[in-house]
């Protein structure tokens, strides 16, 4: 018995479960209307400030409201809180027990800014001190390395923005997202038996762009957390800036590449890195970037790219899982991670 | 001749001209104040970005204004750009070339957002879009891999920062940056008999905390620019949430531990990485630290901890200089690189 490739399938499930939750979302986004905020604070860490990322392009795209990602340590080592004058809140935790993301959320109540919190436990120590909490109602997510509650994450922030436009369009897209994410979850087979080519890799780059530079930087995570290879994340722009000088022929490089507006730069980056002679694997649901690929994994067709970061992380949860079988690791017990980190 | 190892040495002489800036930077700040910023949005790529995570820090310290990093995607792709009332928009680039950084400027302007570019060319596009320019005065940098262009943005953002605040106590420490630089450079000959050591480094991970999570990534990106060694740049706190997994015997970990509130941080994770055996580089002014140490590397005592990221980044510089020269590489010319990307 695997719990974390049982919390990989039980996705579709977790997601269902959050659209049923609604109507508190919808709550939600009536108080925060009412707030007129101009900008909004997350404070998150590790997975959960990965689901921040992708809160900047959903906020910043459909809600016209620029997103800044906290920076903790100055509450907890320089005690300089930022004024919060305009400020919504907005505290990631899975496990709600983080005590420096407790101390920014208990900051801005002082402050009176308007807060909220997505959390899997809605009891915890953070859920008390926010206003507002929407329960990602995960279940228990006994692996180390969270994957069920990150996509929960993206989908809560998802809806949140959708209720803020009140865009009953982009809810009712919302909607299709359990279906696909079940789908992709039978490139199962297909990602255990491509992992092996990449048992000796020494490291790698993952790169993607708007939307999915979030999916980029939580592949990479579960990549270093579950084989410890060094998985280098980037946003195409960067990537360009400077890293993609350590490509050389055979350096392995995925690609989060779903249909959309980022899909031309990260497709032209391709064309770049197979000059290089890189080694790529590609998440697409397009033929030509598949078709450019060393490793193609074929993402479902049809999901709009606002929505595509929650169906393209699961092929790179999937390559992180079984890389780790084939390394002879285990996958339950990465060494020396706990849990619950309680970073002051 | 090698125009990197002289634009390494010219630093000291770039801060003193920065310092000789004030009087342009004061009448800035007279402005932002002026203008009642609730936060500061600020827009840049590669190394200029990494100055802007300076700027949280500081600006988030010492002038209590939260920091959000733009996305630019959001202007070139999206086409969404976001609200900014009570944003003061802040462009930092050397080249002052780069079309989204200029589209974020651009908007600002039809927004009737303050805005503020940082740049060595002040006669860029980016410069005449911009309502205040500051000048980075730097002289040409040849190399592709940006150094003293670095630091000038660091001073340029502490004066800022120490203006806002109107705090000659601050601005009367920035005075001896110049001459900490000028100690720091000693370093050479030691680092250049210690990158030998690292000649066949597979990967490796540069950590910092608080100011000096952007010396971390500035470091970790030189490293990458001139050795195409795979370093992943993390804050302290991130790393024990996850990334920590990769670390085994032998492997190398940077740390950046000058005096200051994020030192015990990164000392008890320097202990963790001695449990660990991992090959620890320390970069600090503390006994404590630098005994632990495999390879310690002594930055010069009594500079405060706001402006130790000038500091502490040119000993990281020099090593990744000094490990391309040990690996046969030319600094000069990185594979693929060029100096001003034009990201869109």
């Amino acid at each position: 018995m695997c719990a974390l490739v049982d919390e990989i399938r039980e996705q579709p499930a977790v997601l269902e479960r959050m659209l049923g939750q609604q109507e508190a979302i919808r709550e939600i986004a009536r108080h925060v209307r009412r707030a007129g905020v101009q900008y909004v604070m997350v404070a998150a860490r590790g997975t959960s400030d990965n689901a921040g990322q992708y809160g900047k392009y959903v906020l910043g795209a459909a809600n016209g409201l620029p997103v800044a990602l906290a920076a903790p340590s100055l509450y907890t080592l320089y005690e300089s809180p930022p004024r919060l004058d305009g400020a919504l809140v907005l505290g990631i935790s899975q496990s709600g027990a983080s005590p420096d993301i407790c101390a920014v959320i208990e900051d801005a109540r002082r402050q009176g800014a308007p807060t909220v919190v997505l959390t899997n436990a809605p009891d915890s120590p953070l859920a008390r001190t926010a206003e507002h909490v929407v329960d990602l109602g995960a279940g228990p997510e006994k692996s180390v390395a969270a994957t069920k509650t990150y996509t929960a994450e993206l989908l809560a922030l998802a809806l949140l923005s959708a209720h803020l436009a009140d865009d009953a369009a982009r809810l009712e897209e919302a909607r299709a997202v359990p279906e696909a994410v079940a789908r992709v979850l039978d490139l199962g087979d297909e990602v255990a038996r491509r992992a092996e080519r990449y048992r000796y890799m020494p490291d790698c780059v993952v790169v993607g762009r708007g939307y999915n530079y979030a999916t980029a930087l939580e592949i990479a995570l579960k990549i270093k957390e579950l084989t410890y290879v060094g998985a280098n994340p980037y946003s195409a722009a960067d990537f360009r800036h400077g890293p993609i000088a350590v490509v050389g022929r055979g350096f392995p490089v995925l690609l989060v590449a779903p249909q959309g507006r980022a899909y031309g730069d990260v497709a032209a980056l391709l064309g770049e890195l197979c000059e290089r002679q890189a080694e790529t694997i590609v998440l697409s649901d397009q033929e030509e970037a598949l078709a450019g690929a060393c490793t193609p994994l074929r993402l479902p067709g049809g999901v709009p790219e606002w929505l595509s970061p929650i169906v393209a992380v699961v092929p790179g949860q999937l390559l992180a899982y079984h890389l780790a079988l084939a390394k002879g690791l285990d996958p339950e017990r990465p060494r020396g991670l706990h849990k619950v980190t309680e970073t002051r």
